[in-house]
């Protein structure tokens, strides 16, 4: 949003103010006042004509500039009705240059999750893809996803579900299903990079928000389903400016991720270098390895398809 | 190449061998043959045609065909006479689903290091970057500069020079420089993928073959200063029949790596996460990490800068 618009915006929270008293206050001209008025209204914001002036009313819409707004981390939003998917737009702008943009659709209809599994995405969940450039080496990049997790972990908490981290990917909820738990997120971090700097990563995160777990696959739960409807726009918020913390503080983020995973402590079989491991999963790395104990080894998955199993 | 033309050269090989002869032996016209010949003539093969029949000639010309020519190793190759970058050709190609394919070029105008470094990449030399695509995590990477630097290293000591590695990506002769050792050839590998499993890998290598060091920035080499001119294509030929070997053998290319390094047992800087840090070289892990001894702790070190120090 540019300078101006967003000073007419900052006039109209402290409402209710005629459009004369904006343009002197700001020194723009009242035809331009009008002007970014209709464009704020356009943008989704409700403004209403007052007989004492402009009221900024509902904010809650779900639009790039709404979402913007009033968001405390410094990502700029690129909001679509409709994607195929948000990581490929993000990997879009990312070969393009783009930095700390966050790409949010209402619906995606080609979602997709890691090894390039189909990620059921319908109208009231949070699908968003971060564009990010951070100065770290490939290795580092499970970093993120540990981040999202917690991030999204933590906001979903807030709003009353109680929900888990299971490594590496995903937030769930338990249930009483064969494998203990339904689904609530899941997160895809994608790289380009040399060996030693990446170049670009993209964040995505898939939120089963105001969803009917009746149109989510099997296995799935939603946030609704747990502690009703949120509003998709402050909690979106929240997740980016918790996500933006966690950036900002993996090593903290890593214990936050130790106290809330269902993984720690449990019988886990995961694949390595295309091997079964199987043992206790006791720790977690760094930069977001699991750490799995075999009886006779301690070994570190980096990443992978982990399977929660019955104590032995 | 198509079978009929492999078929035709195949013959050639057993020569001197008529037209008809060929013509008869493949099952084809003759002049379809001759199609043949002129088109393996184009492709740089030298084919003469003699009293008792067509000779194959000189086939040391440095073209795509000519390096797949007795190449052992499962590459398509790629040639262009001019490139501003192999790596950057060799993206293109790996983002539209590529594999196995090694792009060289006879000059690069804008080749590229590390950290976006100008790599000096004039006439004589070797240039070169492979596209594959291993179903690896973006943490193993680096073992493909690892085999790169193995490859290369093993390949210049066949012709007689004496080339160490130095980590994490130089392949360096002894000598008497500021630092110790002179630069024959780099290696920038780069990736594109998720946390768990890369999309697709480039390893670009870059070897001072036969050019004068007076082209070449301070501090660098080439083949042919420490051991005369070399047949371009054979040695190219030979490092890709060692990287395809090393790729495939990872655990045994790091105890290769161990003996022909320079950076083992040395003082040495580098910088992690930001921050400097000193101590000894001790050893490097499976996936091409450095580990250094600071005095008070063992750190490993992914990727990155290593100045090599005076003892303390």
């Amino acid at each position: 949003m540019n300078e101006t618009r967003q000073a007419v915006l900052e006039s109209l929270e402290v409402g209710p103010i005629t459009g004369p008293d904006i343009a002197a206050e700001i020194g723009i001209s009242r035809a331009a006042v009008w002007k970014h008025v209709e464009a704020l209204r356009e943008a989704g914001f409700e403004i209403d004509g007052t007989g004492s002036g402009y009221v900024l009313g509902d904010v809650s819409g779900y639009t790039g500039p709404l979402i913007e707004y009033g968001l405390s981390a410094p990502f700029s939003i690129e909001y679509h009705d409709t994607l195929s998917s948000t990581n490929e737009r993000a990997r879009e702008l990312a070969t393009a240059g783009a930095e700390d943009v966050v790409v949010v659709a209402g619906v995606q209809t080609g979602g997709r999750g890691r090894l390039d599994r189909k990620w059921s995405s319908p109208e009231g969940g949070i699908w968003l893809s971060t564009v990010e450039r951070p100065s770290i080496p490939p290795a580092r990049a499970p970093a993120h996803t540990i981040a999202a997790a917690v991030a999204t972990t933590n906001v979903a908490r807030e709003v009353g579900v109680d929900a888990r981290i299971k490594w590496p990917n995903d937030v769930v909820v338990p249930a009483d299903t064969d494998v203990g738990y339904a689904k609530l997120a899941g997160i895809l971090t994608e790289m380009e990079g040399q060996t030693d700097r990446i170049e670009w990563l993209v964040c995505g995160i898939g939120i089963n928000a105001n969803v009917d777990p009746s149109s989510l696959p099997e296995g799935a739960t939603s946030i609704r389903a747990n502690a009703g409807a949120i509003d998709r726009r402050t909690f979106l918020q929240r997740v980016l400016e918790r996500y933006d913390d966690a950036r900002r503080d993996l090593s903290g983020t890593i214990e936050e991720w130790r106290d809330r995973t269902m993984t720690l402590d449990r019988r886990v079989r995961v694949i390595r270098s295309g091997e079964p491991v199987v043992g206790t999963a006791v720790d977690v790395t760094e930069y977001g390895g699991l750490v799995v104990d075999t009886g006779t080894d301690r070994v570190v998955i980096s990443a992978g398809d982990c399977e929660h199993l019955r104590p032995a």
